[in-house]
């Protein structure tokens, strides 16, 4: 008898429905990229025509150039040890600590007690109440504490709202093409209705109303009950970056059929052209407006995903993040709670940095100049770094590429010659999995094909974060390029 | 119409195994003892016929009395701000930091490079090899990094595995009653039976293999697909601590019906009557014994569970924890990294707290010292708080309690007088339900009725922690108990 049968589980008979998810992010690729990686620290890798590997497959700033912000560390050393709270004067003197740092630290100290303690299943409640601060300043309408949700990442956040919506297996949710896979995975976990509508790449990845509303109604003929709409915004993959009239007509779109809106914000500050506008403060003006007849807008159910994983805090080690439950029914809401209870509560180190990061230090206080230098410098660089990404593309042989807008990715469409999808074929990949693999292999550049976020049917793209330093692996792509199109020509 | 019905969401339509998951141990006795406390905050509380409220409801240890541990601490605050390390000298002469905290520190920095940045999903490969590195210390058997997995607590390790394991409705999972919720509660929301088999509470709570045989043989013939047992050691709610001959049963159990054996072993330096048993020793003794007759053992899978939560640690707020995985089907195995990929990583500095855990200053460093006074006087403090909670259960009518062997909780059977539990009815609750909400509503002091974690039928029990401070508390339950029976006799 093989091993296998030996065995209770085996690859046939565990649950199908974690077989059927697909989660390319860190997928085949990503594994070999970090084989490559630990043989060249091994100094295994001599045979390999690269020195180094890069990590372009995912949005993990820390991890390449990006330094954590000084006075949200600081302020999480002492709830680490607040023992240091002792020091003050000598940690002023000798390690750059400022007055508001220790401030900080005692207030949420105050609020959670100890780091190391459970806080309430939906987040400290002073911390909570921060955030509601935070949103209301954003979008100039109030927000409640009590509303508000902490989590361990957005992706925390979203695995939630999914497992509450998704009912039966005829349940459907509304998802953009191309899309963060989480959303994909999420829902092939749940054996719930993945419902494509595809984005617009011509116009930067805009949101197109009139195929969200042919996409609810094919689904709906095929007897699928759609209850809820994803909007990544700014966009990930795309980098789009949604104007307020498309946040409106999603809004509408919500309202008329009766969908929750996922609104995933995680990329709110991640804006480089226009500025953010929040599906909230969408909402509550369309519920001033005229537009509200007979109260379309009163019951729209908007849930709104951030994280301090992105932006220019990129503490994604720390998994924090929050959602706001907007229009929900109380009873759902409680249900919310007693399912987030069941993992007791979001790590609470994160819920203190996610407290830093909406509310910084203001510009009386000592530790504002570096702050705001050290803010400021991780902005420009990130856009620095997404236009010569954007430029090195635009000269490319069959490469074309949306101006950067928003988030941390360019995502290009590349048109390959016929004699590459052929020997992709030959190789059982898509095309672009071909390619990027190609890629890995001749130059240590780790990028995400465009299949792993879906993609307009003999369409090609790939994903690529800006995070990496400097310039020399965009000439690997670049170099690697001409070599793959020469080859296939 | 009414406004629910408005809505896309209602507690009609939500996802129903949601709705049927119970979780008592943050229910509606928690949410009220919350209320309590925040009335006696803000000083609204005059009226309540106490002046503190004491959570011996969950095992929250440093929301108690229970101090971090400061090796642990200087090491995190270090990990948070890695400037610190250029203050080295201060640091020791100031704050007590000793140099082999700097050493840990730079050793999870070269590791984990930023606590801020995503690790590997299965967690950080040097924090594996030391957990890898603890197991064989403790078992004098081989472990290999490749086979751990860290996670966001245990509780989310336990969710990874039933997800997997679950594959339909009819799928089967053996659990103890009494259990800690996760349980129940997890194969709820997976929509997957709960198989009972109950623990023998006259001999401390042991487990019964004829009992468990028993279920398994009832839950078959009613078409259950049982394909996994959990066991609880040491135990929660319990307090029972397994021998070696029980682990040997439950193992032999697992190898003959091909079952997944789950060890939840979260409490296993919380012994304090005789020494922990682990399950990976128990098998790769079996496996070596002449009991492996045919290779018998020889494909058991086990995944054992262990945490940061609980033991002298108490760092349930960071989140950190580990499964090791023996025995599985690689592809198996490579099912659950996707499925753990989906939610990025366990919290970094969790992981890092989890390496100080397995991996402490030993006897020749200099935090030794510290570390051991700490940690045994943590021990001590329990074992000793542990013993008078008994003494003063022993002592009150109607109450009997098995001698405290492990974990932090004592589960008593309680006997109600036959009028209390007709007022429980009246009242619309079960009899311990409304035992506890009258304590915590008289005393401030929450505890747990045994219904939330299940008892044979005509039984009656309440769980409670032995982790607040002083005696008073225990003062309270005792004088309440009283007053409730004779008012009740």
């Amino acid at each position: 008898m093989p091993a296998s049968q030996l065995r209770s589980l085996n690859i046939d008979n565990i649950n199908p429905h974690i077989k059927e998810a697909k989660y390319a992010v860190r997928g085949e690729l990503a594994v070999k990229s970090e084989e490559f990686r630990a043989q060249l620290q091994k100094g295994e890798g001599k045979d390999l025509p690269f020195d180094s590997v890069i990590s372009a497959n995912i949005g993990n700033p820390q991890q390449l150039d990006q330094k954590p912000i000084t006075f949200f560390r600081q302020v999480a050393s002492i709830l680490e040890n607040p023992g240091l709270l002792d020091s003050e004067e000598m940690l002023e003197k000798h390690c750059g600590y400022k007055s508001d740092v220790f401030e900080r630290a005692r207030q949420l100290l105050k609020d959670v007690k100890s780091v190391g303690a459970y806080s309430q299943s939906q987040g400290a409640p002073g911390i909570r109440q921060s955030v509601a601060n935070f949103i209301e300043r954003r979008d100039g309408y109030p927000a409640d504490a009590a509303t508000i949700f902490l989590s361990a990442g957005a992706s925390s956040g979203v695995n939630t709202l999914m497992n509450v919506i998704c009912a039966t297996p005829q349940t459907g949710v509304l998802v953009p093409i191309p899309q963060y896979p989480l959303y994909t995975a999420t829902l092939s976990v749940l054996n719930a209705k993945c419902v494509p509508y595809y984005l617009n790449e011509e116009s930067n990845w805009s949101t197109d109303v009139s195929g969200m509303r042919s996409a609810l109604e094919k689904a709906k003929a095929e007897g699928i009950d759609v209850r809820a709409v994803v909007v990544i915004n700014p966009g990930n993959p795309t980098g789009g970056s949604l104007a307020p009239e498309g946040i409106n007509e999603v809004l509408e779109l919500a309202a008329e059929e009766k969908l929750v809106c996922i609104a995933d914000e995680v990329y709110q500050t991640n804006v480089f052209q226009g500025e953010f506008h929040s599906f909230k403060k969408g909402l509550r003006d369309l519920q001033k407006s005229r537009k509200n007849k007979e109260g379309k807008f009163d019951n729209v159910e908007l849930a709104s995903l951030h994280s301090i994983s992105k932006g220019m805090v990129g503490e994604c080690g720390h998994r924090g993040g929050y959602y706001e439950m907007i229009g929900f029914d109380p009873e759902v809401t409680a249900q919310i709670y007693k399912f987030v209870s069941i993992m007791l509560c979001p790590p609470v180190i994160g819920q203190c940095l996610l407290e830093t990061m909406v509310n910084p230090p203001t510009s009386s206080q000592p530790s504002y100049p570096l702050y705001r230098a050290e803010y400021d410098g991780i902005a420009q660089g990130l856009k620095d770094r997404a236009n010569a990404l954007y430029t090195t593309f635009s000269k490319m042989e069959g490469v074309s590429c949306q101006s950067p807008q928003g988030s941390m990715y360019l995502f290009p469409t590349i048109t390959l010659p016929p004699k590459a999808v052929e020997a992709a074929q030959e190789a059982g990949k898509s095309a672009d999995e071909y390619y990027c693999l190609r890629l890995l292999e001749a130059t240590g550049v780790c990028i995400v094909p465009g299949s792993g976020f879906g993609q307009r049917e003999g369409t090609l793209h790939f994903r690529t974060t800006f995070l990496a330093p400097g310039t020399e692996w965009v000439g690997r792509i670049e170099e690697f390029h001409k070599g793959f199109m020469a080859e296939f020509r």
